[in-house]
């Protein structure tokens, strides 16, 4: 096998990452004040509940279009848009993020040989390699996940350390 | 070969993963104001000229170390903290993140073949597969770039668009 196209990272390996985050994601939704995690934030920004949901609007749907190559959109983040639907609590988004994690753990041993590898236009918009799909996802959740923790410092509260998965 | 031991991503995946956060992360040191990238923080957080400097604190010896298994601190992190030496500027800081850069790729195809999974104890003090420690090093850098997005927006900056690469 040529060094550059050497594995370095396994499936098996990818999803312990992505649940692995997932768990300290979690962590962080429930460090905040139930009326904070979807009103406050810093700088202008999205409070903490519209960024989780951007999260489980790519990962539900995502897990689905990796496995089947099948994209549909969420859109559950209209929920706590402004002037959008009804925010959703978040004991309702860790209610959701549970379940997602569940059904991340059930679809993953279904993504067929060599599907990684392929091109494909996710969500009907973005077209790459499926391993860069999901690394985006992951990638997007610890961007805005950092940013939660500055929200958090900002509110007096330690964050979960995050070396811890 | 097992579903749960495909290639994920490949090294060269990984390493244009790696410098792709990398170009992302540059574009966000420069877009910082000289003064501020070394004195500003919210929270009580530390600046981002620390965080950067912790972030080449870890590429550097790091791919050093993954290609040697031989570890050695870096600690110029020393330069801009609190009460330590002479604080680095941004644009030293600018010159050292580009050796770098140049450093990677051309250490890169030096990694042997099966050194990914191997498990290493790197910096004497993180005992795990050298993946899992280089996915440390790019998710700390987003992790703390994340942060770095608060500080421009409320500097009233707007930051490089985070799916650029």
């Amino acid at each position: 096998m040529e060094p550059a196209t050497q594995t370095a990272i396994t499936a098996n390996a990818l999803l312990q990452t992505w649940q692995g985050h997932r768990r300290l994601t979690r962590r962080v939704i429930e460090a905040f004040p139930d009326d904070k995690f979807t009103t406050y934030s810093v700088g202008g920004m999205r409070p903490f509940s519209i960024m989780a949901l951007e999260m489980i609007d790519m990962a539900a749907p995502g897990i689905n279009g990796i496995v089947t190559g099948s994209w549909t959109s969420a859109d559950t983040m209209e929920h706590n848009a402004p002037g959008g639907a009804a925010p959703l609590s978040k004991k309702e988004i860790l209610r959701r993020w549970d379940e997602i994690t569940e059904r991340i753990n059930s679809q993953w041993p279904l993504i067929p040989e060599g599907r990684f590898q392929e091109s494909d236009l996710a969500f009907g918009r973005w077209q790459m390699p499926v391993y860069a799909t999901l690394l985006y996802f992951i990638d997007n959740e610890i961007h805005h996940r950092g940013q939660a923790y500055v929200y958090l410092r900002t509110l007096g509260i330690e964050p979960p350390p995050f070396w811890e998965r």
